[in-house]
């Protein structure tokens, strides 16, 4: 059974608490937003998430998308839902007001999008692309195109895509075909093949305006002849409303191993009219607006399938009776114990627990820089916030989504054979989860963006805001009476210490040769995302000890904390010491055997 | 692409030379065999795996089965393989001669296996069971059971099945419910209803066999009282033929995850005729007879697949262009580089290339102990070996099964967005693998089962043959010429070190506290695990190092070999060091939250 309730109470005590001391309500354009008002938003959109969206998950992965007479087909129910979405305002709820968004924090919208995905990851597909696709039209588009477009959009009225890969190129778009051809009244025409297109067509909005990469005619080869172009399905009419077809139609629909209600299209552009986007040859650097902005949000799509998978996966260890706890019959009224007592379950349902709340807090983290980043009306506010998200961006993507397939997977363990029919509908988790860690960027390429851009960038200047933080919070609880947040303070630091190391050690062998920086780079991001979570847990218990010290109401809240924080520590940080060892062997054996010899 | 030759080199490699030094060859009932006899059937083997099975791997899962008007269909062209399959006499290969079987070693016979299970896991299944079935009742079935059914079924005229799992209970057999009231004749009539039969129903054979768990009228509760019966779907007349129906019929059919064209079937028992087999009340005795066959099977299953996905993805590899070497252009005459140039590409075809080498050499290690226990009539050997084989069965059975989902995962990776597109046939291997974690005891249940039973048993005797091999070895090369081959001799030592020290840490603590013991469970098998693995790729690496040191002709393979085991030294054995950390830190996180804190 997919089982999810929100996790309102872990949601609010990391918007409200676990950074409380970073002066986030201060932004400027955030003045008349109240916790109170972001609380009820979250409560509105719990559910939402529940009753509109979470009954059409398991059937959505049933029935998928079809391709009916060129049209793509979107499973029942999708149609309604995706209205009653966009009636409630929640296709809007984080973007600009001046195009008639809500202009809430993404500290309140990643954590609205993380139910949305928890709840049916193939609907969020839908307004998700949407909302990337105006973030780079706001960003790189004319005064005109803005006005033409981003209103509809941001209402979602119309939908929007990115169109980046085809057959012969996805990570290397320096390979791209697609042709613009320049027309005399300022407009393009558009002819080429893509794929991998999530919205890519369906019928939930009256028009899908899509972002596509192509080459102009004197373009230079590689990525330095890219450039962005606006490609509606239907052009829009001198009123706005939508008009003629636009020479854009689906090729193909294809058939994944899962999000199978998200159509994920082949679309064919022949001589569709399109306008630029940002300047001709740098279309690469206004996809990457997008990209980063879908980055972020595809690691929180992680997120949102561990916490269904650790939901579902307790309901049932609560239930399935099962043998009897090693200690002896814990029910003796029943025939057999609940599977929920057994130590091995126990690790699992710990591990994904500890996983969906650390990675929600990371998040929280990254959520805050990014609106700080957008917000601060401070530079040096503004540029550490920036270090932040550009250091953040390619762990959260990866560390996220490989947590979550590993989050996903124990829960179909949990329920053993059970999980492993479709009816029970916890192994589609496993197969939706499968691709995050694979579009926007494979998790490898996050890695090589990690070690390979972020990290040497301005002389390491985006990793010193993690490593500051992470060092004043090592110092600040080392001497706390606590025994065992003394304890933790002591494995962050060990852990810390082994990042430093590492970092050092990739920058000094990767100057000299790139490879020693990419064999390194998975492992090194796995490390560097397990410290960051550890800062979390930290601080989330000194915070926890404390409430539970001044005698707070809701102590079960902060002592599962505590419990929760431990586990981390005893039994998931310790992976860094094997990152560490292994990075320090460096390229050599990676590298040894020659291609043919495979 | 599915892309498969079987691996016969290394094949030879770890029949042949690895383990040369094991007297093997000497027991009795294999004098007539010789080396070229195994090569030849290896090769006899590898052709009908490629030729045969293969092409129906993908088609069988898209295709699947159906049950039509109470009868399973399987997918196009399971029939016609089956009977090639049986007529090229592959179903009674490692069968005892007094039925009609080839009586081949397990050493073979388990390589042929691998075959199998990595070109068409879903095939495997049907002749597998009818294999484990035969071992049960070889075992302890009468003789006129054993005359009237095992010919039929070592030829594959007929199937086996195994009927465990009920609804409400699957590793927790105490609790089964079906029936079987006797009948004056000295049958039995079996009563119940049955789920996850694997091969439960299908046109592949004349008549299926099932061995059924059910309970004796006056049997005591729990699992004392379950008694194992033979239940054939059509009772044999007196010529032997095939003859009335005898009430089983299929109540359903599963829809999962994978494993598509194997026939999971939900049976029920309307008072069929059944005869007893082995004593009433010890039928889950007998019942582990075919349990624990199986359970190396499934652990084969799991190399296959790991096998199959590595093959396929260093395919990919080779043609895929996409960027350029971090080095420079490798290859200036193409757009780009083909992506096995990329170190993380390589850190992924690595892992996944040692865990199907290691696997393999592991699985071969308690292949020949199987051997030596059947077939050794000196009782200190065959002791050794049967406790060899008890402490290898939990860990084939986990740890291949837990590497091969993480190696398919890797294959997807390695093929980026390609990897989840159906088409490619690269992401069923990952939905056809989960399975093996969770059948046949899921993996949690095997490191339980390692820590629980296998390790206490006897004072701990079943782990000295293992602890004894791999310090003599650690002995045999602590001063070995060669520089690397010293090294990993330090890192095994360090590592197995560890693992003693794990050892005693368990048996201290979990004799007080059997939580203790299970919370360590887990992570102590794959410790061991990786020792075990450790001490093939030592022992494989001096053998490949003196053999270039002779001049050997297939220089090639030898350093291949060598270049694998660096890698596996390098970067898999260091996980052990975060096991030991692990585990060090005992069940105190892993039990902390209440059951209704989750």
């Amino acid at each position: 059974m997919q089982v999810y309730q929100a996790p309102l109470r872990d949601m609010r005590f990391v918007l409200h608490e676990l950074f409380a001391d970073d002066g986030f309500g201060d932004l400027p354009g955030f003045e008349e937003f109240s916790p109170d008002l972001y609380d009820a938003v979250l409560e509105e959109a719990a559910r939402m998430a529940q009753e509109v969206l979470l009954p059409l998950n398991a059937s959505g992965d049933i029935e998928g998308c079809r391709l009916e007479n060129g049209v793509v087909r979107t499973p029942e129910g999708f149609a309604r839902a995706y209205a009653t979405f966009r009636d409630g305002g929640w296709a809007a709820l984080a973007s600009p007001p001046e195009y008639g968004g809500q202009g809430l924090p993404e500290t309140v919208n990643k954590l609205v999008e993380e139910m949305i995905c928890a709840a049916n990851l193939s609907f969020s597909l839908y307004p998700g692309l949407t909302h990337g696709a105006t973030t780079a039209i706001e960003g790189h588009g004319s005064e005109a195109l803005k006005a033409a477009y981003l209103p509809k959009m941001v209402s979602g009225e119309w939908a929007g895509t990115m169109c980046l890969t085809e057959a012969h190129c996805g990570t290397d778009l320096g390979l791209l075909r697609t042709r613009a051809e320049p027309r005399e009244d300022g407009s393009f025409a558009i002819t080429g093949g893509k794929i991998f297109i999530s919205s890519g067509d369906h019928g939930l909005t009256d028009n899908i305006i899509h972002l596509v990469l192509a080459r102009l005619p004197d373009a230079p080869a590689g990525v330095k002849g890219i450039s962005l172009f606006l490609v509606p399905k239907y052009l829009p009419g001198a009123d706005g409303a939508v008009g003629a077809a636009n020479g854009v139609s689906v090729a193909g629909i294809e058939h994944k191993m899962g999000l199978k209600a998200s159509a994920t299209c082949q679309i064919a552009f022949d001589g569709s009219t399109g306008w630029l986007v940002g300047e001709a040859n740098k279309g690469l650097a206004a996809m990457f607006t997008m990209m980063n902005t879908e980055r972020v949000s595809v690691g929180i799509q992680g997120l949102g399938i561990n916490e269904i998978a650790y939901q579902s996966a307790v309901a049932y260890a609560r239930e399935r009776l099962q043998g009897r706890s090693l200690t002896g019959a814990q029910r003796p009224d029943l025939p057999a114990d609940p599977i929920i007592v057994h130590p091995d379950v126990r690790r699992m349902l710990m591990t994904m627990r500890v996983y969906a709340q650390g990675c929600r807090a990371l998040g929280q983290w990254t959520s805050r820089a990014l609106d700080a980043e957008k917000h601060s009306t401070d530079p040096a506010v503004k540029q550490r916030a920036g270090d932040f998200v550009a250091l953040m961006t390619p762990v959260v993507k990866a560390l996220f989504t490989d947590l979550a397939f590993d989050a996903a997977n124990l829960g179909v363990q949990v329920h053993g054979g059970h999980g492993y029919i479709r009816e029970h509908g916890v192994e589609q988790f496993v197969r939706d989860a499968r691709i995050a860690q694979i579009y926007e960027g494979t998790n490898g390429v996050q890695a090589l963006d990690l070690v390979g851009r972020k990290m040497p960038a301005h002389m390491g200047r985006a990793l010193r805001p993690f490593f500051h933080a992470v060092s004043a919070l090592c110092e600040e609880t080392a001497g706390h009476g606590d025994k065992a947040i003394a304890g933790w303070t002591a494995a962050l630091h060990q852990s810390f210490g082994a990042l430093q190391l590492t970092t050092g050690m990739i920058a000094q062998k990767g100057m000299k040769d790139p490879e020693e920086a990419g064999a390194a780079a998975t492992d090194y991001l796995r490390m560097l995302g397990l410290v960051g979570i550890g800062y979390t847990f930290l601080k989330a218990a000194v915070i926890a000890q404390a409430r539970l010290d001044e005698g707070h109401d809701d102590a079960a809240f902060y002592r599962a904390k505590l419990a929760t924080a431990g586990f981390f520590f005893d039994r998931i940080l310790p992976q860094a010491t094997t990152g560490f060892l292994v990075i320090k062997s460096g390229k050599r054996s990676t590298m040894a055997l020659p291609a043919d010899a495979f």
